[in-house]
């Protein structure tokens, strides 16, 4: 041993045992053991006690943790996993910030993340799966690792006879994934065809490309994309395609239902709430409207000052203000519907971020023939009402705020997409108050010249 | 033959003849077919030219049309079921008017109803489930009848032998409805409990209650019922609980897909599109926006209204008009936040109509306390710009506006769902213009008395 992997080895022993372990100390752990080998941290992590071993295994790169896993005594392996699903190493690694856990904590080896997660509830799974380095969102903390793999160079007596054997323990057996060597996906067989097939035919003929998804991926896209294909289960494998686990429609379905829930309140403007509606107290609802109102509030702000720009012109002639709150309002629902049919059609992956001057093109037609005919009426019902002159302020103004709005509305859910918000986020109570500030200053200015104020 | 019987199939077949046949005929028919016996009219079944046949049979009584069926010759049987399948019948039942429609065709037998339905793609299904005399929405329509069922007095091995010849036919092999006598449906068996039982258990040991649906229910509703129970396939059955096809989940999330996309359109003020957005023209487009914003225009004329009533008022202080699109776009906002969170709360089911007074109670604490805040941060930045007294105008007024708004939005779904609306329908851009023409009655009021209008 060189003097400089035993000194390593020693200030390693040291952090670990700090009774406070936070980001800085992980680094340090980290770093060092890096210069150590891996028969001299199999040796560290089967000596030091149980939470500090864990600690010690955790921030170990993959390679090094396979490593290091495959060479403790199997009593051990267990050991370790019992502490690594511990609350006490839950909780040093959620005390940390997100950005130092990401890039401290790379992902466990496939086979330590299906040990760990074998056998626990939901509940315990999403409490653990803290300790695999997904990140909060990420899809690896819904799949279930019970699931039921067939080898490669099975035929399909040998797969349906380990089926009915284990028939009960995996969440599905209606896909069945196929395995090559190092535990790596090579392709699905359904339930379907493995009881349609002759017996002696080898797994491999009946198995087809699978659709996976890594751990990684965000929940929603891997949600999204699972009900797009129109699947009934989908592995979750890691980086190097190794099966870590199974994702099944029940998953899916639960987080469609919490996204769709957060869109919808998003959509107008509150946050979700983290419990049901009757059960919550008065001031969480609070809590959950006020922020976005007050910023709502803020934005519209800019209407007063526009308006007050006008003060005199408005004084000049009162009626202007009878239509302020017609006009903002029709623009306002003009740019939403062309806001709703835009997101929608992003969802869907009809339109891509690529499209925004097709997009564009569109909704100004779209927009300037809603304002011809609305503009028509406005120009005739006003200036029957008020006289013609303040009707063709009207008209025109009505024509031009809706083609406004629409285009407006078209774009919005691109751009968001486009700067990586939510475009159903990035929402409909904005547009409104945009259009509001905006549709003032076309209603003025086309007054300002129709009227000859001054 | 009494006289009578034979005046009244004389009179049915000049009815058939007629070259148009319309509700009047089919109603004749259908009062005279009921004065003859079974088996003259299944001689008249038999005898006439088939399309004529088919529509004579289509308007037999469900009990009626069955004798009828089951006393005619097999390749006669056939023939009649291609008829009732062709454009000719169809045709005919789609040129009345729906309520006819409801009145004269009650449900074919299962019998029928799977002959018919079998062998055809899912759009050529679409086609000829109008002549089954479904409505629209119903979810008869969108059933498979290629239904793989098991019997009650079948046991495992019978059962995964029948699965293991008929596996390429149905379109879902993992839930096995069980089949009592005549048809009806006495449970179902998963795959896996098949494949996991041992060969000799009675399917009824196996089998577990089926989450059935009536092919005349809604089709929204079957389908959340489904996504609620998180289940793979769901038995359709007729009124006499006789099997008539299977749900899958490919159905219910094609279902899914459209009604969610109805429900953003209308909550967003448009129709929903029938092709998608690209695909769509410009007039399209502005066909499936101009009513609603039309609708939404004449009802904001409330606005006009209500301002011109204050016009000498505003005269008096032209300052008040500043403030009117911040005002009522606060109110539209807060509005709108509760009218989202309760009708998210009313689709899954955590409140319900009966709790009217409970969430209106709710949202007047929750609205005043949004109002307490806004209307004291109102007071103090307009107070310091406009002077104190027109602060408190604003101050006052927007706690009022917050109160009524989220007040009038938490009310309006539930009630929108007591009268049978659409709480999604029933909609944000509604409550918006609700509470513009409330907010400003409120905010007059306020300034009148404040500052000492007249």
């Amino acid at each position: 041993m060189t003097v400089d992997v035993h000194t390593a080895i020693e200030q390693l022993e040291d952090e670990l045992a700090s009774s406070h372990l936070d980001s800085a100390h992980l680094d340090v752990i980290n770093s060092l053991a890096k210069q150590i080998p891996t028969h001299e941290l199999t040796r560290l992590v089967s000596n030091r006690p149980i939470v500090q071993s864990a600690v010690l295994f955790r921030v170990l790169k993959k390679d090094e943790a396979l490593a290091v896993f495959e060479n403790l005594p199997p009593s051990y392996q267990a050991d370790l996993i019992q502490a690594l699903r511990g609350p006490d190493v839950a909780e040093i690694i959620e005390g940390l910030d997100p950005d130092d856990r990401a890039e401290l904590f790379g992902e466990l080896p496939a086979i330590v993340v299906k040990s760990m997660m074998k056998g626990l509830s939901h509940d315990e799974r999403t409490k653990t799966s803290i300790v695999l380095g997904y990140p909060r969102e990420a899809i690896g903390r819904y799949m279930s690792p019970e699931v039921l793999s067939l080898h490669d160079d099975w035929d399909a007596r040998r797969a349906l006879e380990v089926v009915r054997e284990r028939i009960h323990e995996p969440e599905t057996v209606y896909l069945l994934p196929v395995l090559a060597r190092g535990r790596t996906l090579a392709g699905v067989v359904s339930l379907r065809t493995l009881v349609g097939a002759s017996p002696d035919t080898p797994v491999t003929e009946l198995m087809r490309e699978p659709s996976s998804v890594e751990a990684m991926t965000d929940r929603e896209d891997a949600a999204r994309s699972f009900l797009d294909q129109r699947l009934i289960a989908m592995p979750v494998v890691d980086a190097e395609n190794r099966l870590l686990g199974i994702l099944t429609m029940d998953d899916v379905l639960d987080i469609i239902d919490e996204e769709d829930a957060e869109d919808a309140a998003r959509g107008s403007g509150s946050e979700p709430l983290d419990r049901s509606y009757m059960s919550s107290t008065i001031m969480q609802i609070v809590k959950s409207r006020i922020v976005w109102l007050l910023v709502l509030a803020v934005s519209a702000v800019l209407t007063v000052q526009v308006l007050d720009l006008y003060e005199d012109r408005l004084s000049q002639v009162v009626a202007l203000a009878l239509f302020i709150p017609l006009l903002t309002g029709t623009g306002g629902n003009a740019g939403n519907q062309a806001a709703t049919t835009v997101t929608r059609a992003l969802a869907v992956g009809e339109v891509r971020v690529r499209d925004l001057m097709m997009v564009m093109w569109r909704e100004v037609r779209v927009g300037a023939s809603l304002g011809l005919v609305l503009g028509s009426l406005g120009f005739l019902i006003s200036g029957a009402i008020y006289g013609f002159q303040l009707g063709s302020v009207i008209g025109l103004t009505l024509l031009c705020i809706c083609t406004m709005a629409a285009s407006v509305g078209g774009l919005m859910p691109i751009l968001a997409k486009k700067v990586g918000a939510d475009p159903a986020v990035f929402s409909n109570p904005f547009i409104s108050t945009f259009c509001d500030a905006t549709g003032l200053i076309i209603y003025f200015t086309i007054a300002t010249v129709n009227l000859g104020l001054h």
